[in-house]
């Protein structure tokens, strides 16, 4: 793990948007959904996923569902039950009420808080099906108050009509409504735009490979689609009152990810940066993933040495990353001056993987240093918003002059004149005010 | 204005994205002023603004706000600081503090609460400069708490250096700290990279012409902005209870905005309809703007006749529009069933113009449809959230094992190993919990 100066250091890295080929085919796989429905559905499913289904079998039934429960270990079902429990838990704290502010003329001013009506969750398939996504992605709309939550996950290639039975627990416990076997661009596209068996959804979340990013670029404005993940990254900041065994086991376990992921310790401490660069190298070696969390670490791991804890908060606030660890004496003190950063681990006990799966804040946060204007996936991104207004006709009498003269210096006489037509006929003119 | 049948009437429109010239042109801007900074800036706001200007000029300095404040009439200024506070009032109900959860196990989970650091705010120049979206994009970042706002507006084009003055009043009472004299993709594009004279921000927002819209698209990532808005649409639902001369002049109040503007009347009773249409007529022949009124309630206008109130919301939620007024006897008792509606303007005193200029919701409401699934502008959209998670070591000996169990089964030893080198050292081995 290599030694930079902050200076030297660029987090940011290029998002991958996909070859023209990869646009041109989601293009067409959309066009096709949107013209034919399920008959494309259905042809693209067998292409892709070499499953042939008709229409009727698109749905996981309820016995398929009660049959993973006896496939998983009881140990798991609990596992994601307790999980499942602490997210709820958090999220919960996040609601927010509609609310009205009452006016001493009658008028009233307010805002109406409602859920999404309709959600679709994609879920991928093979290696990159984790449950615990299923639960970070459905429990905020669950709790929202979404009445109706559709997960969609491919079916195992070559014929097979199962879906990994732990995805299938892990929706039963989120709370998700229907589930049906599709996948891949045409799965977007049938959340989007609806075919027979698939009724269209308000938005879009949860994670894929490049097909299914650019489809949710492309039905974007139709219905809303969650933001697009990049990499991840994880930041430590640390002193010498941490343990680098502890330290370094945390940058792996982010570096284990994948090859772009990104670990970087901050520290102020020489002596503590050369233990944990010793750590990553021992701990690395036993470890299963050892070729996926060497390469990361190699490309985009580093150590940047700083003056003090505070000058490591300012490298951390310009780095804006997803996970940031604070391991030092009394991290809560510096808590205030930290502005940019997804996920906050304080303490020695706080590893990352006890956010990623289980103390219930979202694991799904934002990357690539955009934490500096948005926030991790929680209950908002579930609801929507309506403004009121009530205006008694004293409240209008009282105020309709300044609104005539506010609508006819931007040259808009109609907007003048229909205040100006209520106070004629109720009897007050308006260039009585003017 | 045409009546028709509610399944015949679609409201979606297609969204304009500029052609492949004017895209092409846009990323030859972005990129220039990426790499050339002010130099470039300069260069293309003397090619398109017609303005020879150096870089010490593009702010607008205290002197030229304060003289605006001599040009303006005074009652402006008093109505321009009415609305303020009224907008001001109604943004500060939706701010939102920071919480904590503290666990009995010594634990803590939060979120922190903070607001975007510095924003830039696009003010387009000539007739479409309007003084009440300035406030209408300032206020809520301001309430948000904001530290650095900033407007770019495009000089008047032909050299002439001015600002229209009651931009720049309403940009002064809405609390804009910088402003500088540019526009066009440039200024966008100044915004999201920064040069040496203007810093770049973190969130873009507000109206502009297909090519600010184009580069607001090319920037986003490198920072965050507002969405695109559609033209602006009414719908009315009213019933005999309701003035004919009312509903008519805020139908044209909307349909003169521009002549893609789409203005709908939706209501049970016949004769209010053909009562509605006549007025329609006749209002809009003493209409300054009749030529684009006329246009739009030609081409989008429409009354739609339904069989009840009930009936008549059931079309409202479909259109999903961008504003509501809902002029029925006990307009209140009907409110809970609007499902998808922007801004709901109740009874007869609540004409649109009300929250146009002036009662203090945003102005700035989701538009063709997406109200389904999208807000109007808050406070909200200039904050961002921190997750935040302090683990006690009593709580990670309690939840080890079982976090352990999650990441293993999705694969991740090195996740499960960040929590096992605790437990071990702890004094608690992860396999006495397996």
């Amino acid at each position: 793990m290599k030694l930079v100066s902050a200076q030297d250091f660029d987090l940011r890295r290029e998002v991958e948007y996909g070859s023209p080929e990869q646009n041109e085919a989601v293009k067409e796989i959309v066009q096709a959904i949107k013209m034919e429905g399920d008959t494309a559905l259905l042809r693209y499913t067998e292409k892709f996923d070499g499953m042939k289904l008709e229409a009727s079998g698109l749905r996981v039934t309820k016995e398929e569902l009660q049959a993973a429960y006896d496939v998983v270990e009881p140990s798991f079902v609990t596992a994601i039950q307790a999980a499942a429990a602490n997210i709820r838990a958090f999220h919960t704290r996040q609601k927010r009420n509609s609310w009205m502010d009452l006016q001493p003329d009658g008028s009233l001013l307010g805002q109406i808080i409602r859920p999404l009506k309709r959600v679709g969750v994609y879920v991928p398939g093979g290696k990159a099906a984790y449950p615990s996504s299923v639960l970070m992605n459905v429990i905020p709309a669950q709790v929202a108050g979404v009445p109706e939550i559709v997960m969609v996950t491919p079916p195992a290639t070559g014929g097979r009509a199962g879906i990994d039975p732990y995805i299938l627990v892990a929706a039963a416990e989120a709370g998700v409504h229907e589930i049906y076997r599709v996948g891949g661009a045409q799965a977007i596209a049938a959340l989007a735009y609806g075919t027979d068996t698939i009724r269209p959804v308000d938005k879009i979340c949860g994670p894929g490979n490049i097909y299914v990013a650019l489809a949710k670029r492309e039905v974007y404005g139709v219905v809303d689609i969650d933001s697009i993940a990049g990499p991840s990254e994880i930041a430590v900041l640390a002193d010498d009152s941490a343990n680098p065994a502890y330290v370094a086991a945390d940058l792996l376990s982010q570096a284990e990810h994948d090859e772009m992921a990104s670990a970087i310790l901050v520290t102020p401490s020489e002596a503590f940066a050369k233990a944990c660069q010793a750590e990553v190298e021992r701990q690395l070696a036993a470890l299963p993933r050892k070729a996926i969390a060497g390469a990361s670490i190699e490309r985009y791991g580093a150590i940047i040495l700083v003056d003090s804890v505070e000058a490591g908060i300012d490298v951390v606030n310009q780095l804006a990353p997803e996970h940031f660890e604070l391991i030092v004496e009394n991290p809560m003190g510096y808590l205030g001056r930290v502005e940019n950063a997804g996920a906050i681990f304080l303490g020695p006990y706080s590893s990352e993987p006890v956010g990623d799966y289980f103390a219930g804040p979202n694991h799904i946060i934002p990357t690539n240093g955009t934490a500096r204007f948005s926030s991790p996936v929680d209950v908002d991104d579930f609801i929507k918003k309506s403004s009121v207004i009530y205006y008694s006709k004293d409240a209008l009498l009282e105020n309709g002059a300044t609104i005539m003269e506010l609508a006819r210096r931007e040259g808009l006489e109609g907007h003048a004149r229909a205040i100006e037509v209520r106070l004629q006929q109720e009897g007050k003119a308006g260039n009585e005010h003017g």
